[in-house]
Order: C-alpha cells, then structure tokens, then sequence
C-alpha cells in the first residue's frame, strides 16, 4: 500500500486522532509528520496543549513511521513511549515529526520532536523516544 | 484546599479530562485514582484505548497524586513521563493509580499503574513512571 | 540449566559484574537480586555510587530475570533501561531486585528496585523500568 | 571555571571514569564529548561493552554537559535517565556526545549519542535523554 494513503486511512480510523482533527503533513518510509489543531478536548486546565494530546500524538506519528518502514503487511506497535516536556504546548497546534533510528524485524526505535505553533514562528515542546514492536497487520 | 475538591476542579477544568468524562475514584495525600469511560474519541483504529489516552490518564493522575503531597498553593507539573504498555486496553474503562515515591521542595516522583476493566477482571495495561516538578499554584 | 548457577555463571563471565564483585542473592523464575559492594571504580566524585553502577546492576539485573522466565536456550538482551534516581546511594552496598511484569516469546519487560544498605536500614535509591528482547543464547 | 579543566577535573575525580580511563574529547557550554576505551572491567559477557558501561559513560556526559551550561557555583545531577541500545557497542572504544535542550534554574534536559568505534567507521550504539537538576556544587 502506499505510505501516505496507508497513514490517512489509520489516521482517519482511529477515533483519538480522528476526533482531535489530526492532519496528514508528511510520510516516507520511516518518517510521518502529523498535526493537531488546538481544540478544548485536548486542553490542559490552563490552556496549553495536555499531555495526554502531546503524548498521543507522538505515539501516532512513531506508530505511523515504523510502520511505513516495515514490509508490507506489518504494523508497529508501541511497547514503551518515554516524552520529556521542554516548554509548554501553548500554540495554535502542535507538530509531531516522527522518524525511525532503528528498524528491525521485530522491534523499532523512533524518536520524536513536537513543536507548538506560536507567533512569532514554532517552539520545540517536547521530545519523545518511543520503542515499538512489528506484529502481523490486522485483515 | 481539601484534597478531594482540589482534584475534582481541576479535573473538571481540564478539557482532555472533562470532555472524556474521566471521574475521580480515591484521592489522598500522594495517592489518587482516576477512571475514563471507553469513548470513540479516546480508541485506536482497533477499538483498544488509544496510548495518549492511556498515558494521558496516567499523566493526570500523577500530576494530581503529586499535587495533593505538596504544601498548599505549590502543584506539580510533569518534567517526563515513561510508560510501558503490557496489554492492549480492551475493557469498557481504563483505570489510574498513582503514588508519589518521592516528594521534594522541586521535584517529585511518581509511579502509576493503569488497568482496564474486562471480564472477569481488570488487567494491568500499562505502567508509568513521571517525574514533576513544583510550582507555583496559579491564582 | 538450573537458574541460580545460570545466573551465577553469567555473573561471573561478565567483566562488569564480575570486576565489581556483584554477589546473586536470590534466584527465581522472574525474580533475581544483585548485591554490588562500595568500591572505588563504582563511585562517583562525592563518594556516592556513580549512575552508571546503579543503572548496570539495574540492567544486569532485569536481564537475569527476565532470561529466568524464558523458555531454555533464550536470553533476553535490553532494548531501552528508563532510571530514577530517588536518594543518593551512599550505603556499603547496592541491591538490584528485579521482577518481570511480562514475558512475551520476543519481548519481556521488568521493573527494578535498588536500594543501598545504609545504617540504620536500607534505603530505596532508584527505581527503573527495563524492556528487554529474547533472542537464542549464543553457544 | 574554566569549563574544559571543570570537567577534565570532575571526571578524574570520580572511581567510575577514572578507573576506567575516560578522556574528555571536547566542552563548550552545554555540549561535552566523554571516550570510554575498552576494558574487562565494562564489558558485557559476549565482550561488547556492558548497558552499565554505555549508561554510565552517557549519564556523565550529560551531567558534564548541563553543568557547563549552569551558572557558576551551580552542578547537575541526573534525576533520570532513559537509554535506547541500538545496536551492540562492541568496538575499541565508545564516546557519549551529550548536549543540552533544556536549562533551566532548577531543571535541565540533556540528549546523548553514544557511538562505539569499529572498522570501517563509528556506529551509534545507543541514544539517551537525561533529566537533571540543578544544585549547589559542594565546596
């Protein structure tokens, strides 16, 4: 299947990006950029992006990047996710650009850069690193 | 502030929170227990909890867990977050325990197990570690 | 291969275990506990023990116990080590304790408790989460 | 300080780099190169360098590197740590680039690339990220 239309269509089936109005921004194979626009669902108390939002969406964009570096008919699935939080996610949405630094048959290592965009341009919020394992697709 | 209300408000002002209907279990003085409901807007495109869901729920409540050990007026706000997920989150919640292991004047640490509730029982889906840092307490 | 000369014979073959005199306590299927006494190349410049001792026993640790609930003729290898370090480790000794929270045929993952053995009892210094491949045993 | 003597100073006086023979390669404000050369004392069982080994040369690194970027008067000490190992460090040596990208007054954020020098060329063995906080330097 072809990388980007593979990553719209998990993107579109599933409910927490989906619902959260995540954009498709970029795929190659071991590389998906993905973006989340600011809405009240995904908001810390004081405004700011959570950091279940910040979380989930590096999640996405890792799974996504493995993925689309894995042979045909292999996914990648998230075993352990670890996120350090550098400055709050107070922008307009936030970027995760996620890409693979090891891809093997059974387990791949992605890390993860998220920006929040603020005027007067994009401030790094958060870095991820995230392992995952390759499994056999779902039908 | 009475630890319960303290948790319950910010609980309810927080959108990612709120907008998922999560409920406050158990709070006391480091330890404080959170439930999110299964909705479409929280799974992954396999109708498990999507991982920022899971690790949302597990940032909340550490962040709560370690707020309600601070002295008044001081709340934690999380630094990092490392979680492993052991299950797929397949039940009809998703639960999180969390405790602080330590408590500085800056910095605290805490722990978190997430079960979800299945038949016959729940099962552990992920476990987390988040380190915070103390702030102070908006007006 | 009987787990505690199993474990014991990894420990000594291992140059860093080895050289820093590291002593099996106990051996379960699951579950193995390290001892590392204080000695000089273990320490860091304050007379604690250095991060790097701490996290190596943690790893050894988890990888002894996690090989003890695979299948004969596997070991498992680490793939990622996440550490707290809670207290300095200031006692005449560190003790890893590690448990397996999942054993899976290709990924476990083990959660380690250290402590150091101070006067007048231990203390908990760190605690990690270690994810960890099974792959066959070399020869 | 001067940086580079700080932590040509710091290094010497710690068991843990100086018993095994670490060389600083290079210091700039927030930016520190540590070489580990290959020894039976920080070496795995099958002869490539131990997780001990790899963790501990990356988590000085990262604290070198923080504390250049400090204040004077002020060092930092690893809160915690994670580390992903790509790949066996079974070469002649291996060095850990650590750079900061977080410092604050209380907090730093720290990457590092560890590489381990094989034939033909440098392989990167393991990618960590280092939380640490900033307190007062013993006298």
């Amino acid at each position: 299947m072809d990388p980007v239309p593979q990553v719209e269509a998990i993107t579109a089936a599933t409910g927490f990006t989906r619902d959260s109005a995540v954009d498709v921004l970029a795929v190659e194979p071991g590389a998906v950029s993905l973006r989340m626009p600011r809405s009240a669902a995904m908001l810390q108390f004081n405004g700011h992006f959570h950091g279940g939002a910040i979380a989930g969406l590096a999640d996405h964009a890792a799974g996504a990047a493995a993925t689309t570096a894995l042979p045909a008919g292999r996914i990648a699935v998230t075993a352990d996710l670890t996120i350090h939080f550098l400055k709050p996610a107070s922008g307009a949405s936030i970027t995760a650009r996620a890409r693979t630094v090891s891809v093997g048959s059974l387990l791949c290592i992605a890390t993860v850069e998220v920006t929040t965009e603020c005027e007067p341009g994009p401030v790094v919020c958060a870095i991820a690193t995230v392992t995952l394992r390759a499994v056999a697709a779902p039908a």
